[in-house]
């Protein structure tokens, strides 16, 4: 874990005042690393039957692509809304400020799938429970949620408390 | 190379009226003819001695992290203005219709750095091209550009051509 964490970096300041943001992207250019968090972040789903990976626009398309990748499954995107070309499953949330929406294509998954959602950061747990949502709106079972860091204080956990989740890294 | 190209789809007028949009997401969702196409991708670039693979926002990033896991180096987000959270250089350019920028972070890539640019599409190669000089403008040098598929018809590959330039697929 010493090895990944070194190359998790703050940023003070961003994206507004006050926030410390968790910058991932010296860990990305750090081969040996992410192997290893790649490894952490399946290892509790390695016995698990899942089917496929969703990986959340956009770091979460890097992760869950290399998740996807070692588990041998499939990987499919949960995106913004306009950037799905064919037919979307669309869920609204709301965030801290404002709202948010995610899009599947319908045909990305069926009711036989077991999903696991896969992003870089869990914060407040509103974008990871949307996209749990989305899923099963599809008839799909969210096997469970992979994050390479949670941010323990935004109780994101207690948000997902219905399902399997997983982080490798913890901040307070 | 069939099996790759049977998960390409075709999706009519996206995202505008009159357009066929190629559509990878069910490559995506095929462990094996992803793996394949990765391959292909990374296969004139074996050789090289390459050290950073330099993905596009946002499908870049599913090609880029895994062709990166390929060649065991690291990966690099070259993205939308404000989503890189440290210090960034910026390339402002021309589209068709309009203008874009991309960001990179300017402590990713140094002067010794060799950069393979990857994307999904290879189409008129603006944005491709402004990556490779995004890319030189932090010193380092391009040691190719790689797509999963290249649209002919677009010229693309004339706009690069000072760059070794690769296309697992070609549609005209």
């Amino acid at each position: 874990m010493k090895q990944i964490a070194a190359q998790i970096r703050d940023v003070s300041d961003f994206p507004k005042p006050g926030i410390v943001f968790k910058d991932i992207t010296p860990l990305l250019r750090d081969p040996a690393a992410m192997h290893q968090a790649i490894q952490s972040m399946i290892a509790p789903f390695q016995d698990h039957p899942i089917t496929v990976v969703a990986g959340i626009e956009a770091r979460g398309f890097v992760f869950g692509a290399l998740v996807a990748s070692q588990l041998r499954v499939g990987f499919v995107p949960l995106r913004k809304p306009g950037k799905l070309p064919y037919q979307t499953q669309q869920i609204d949330y709301d965030l801290e400020y404002g709202n948010a929406s995610l899009q599947i294509h319908r045909d990305a998954i069926t009711e036989k799938d077991r999903v696991l959602i896969v992003d870089d950061v869990l914060a407040t747990g509103g974008t990871a429970l949307a996209s749990c949502q989305l899923v099963e709106t599809l008839g799909a079972e969210v096997a469970g949620c992979s994050f390479l860091l949670e941010i323990s204080a935004l109780q994101g956990r207690q948000k997902l408390a219905a399902y399997t989740l997983h982080s490798v890294l913890q901040y307070s």
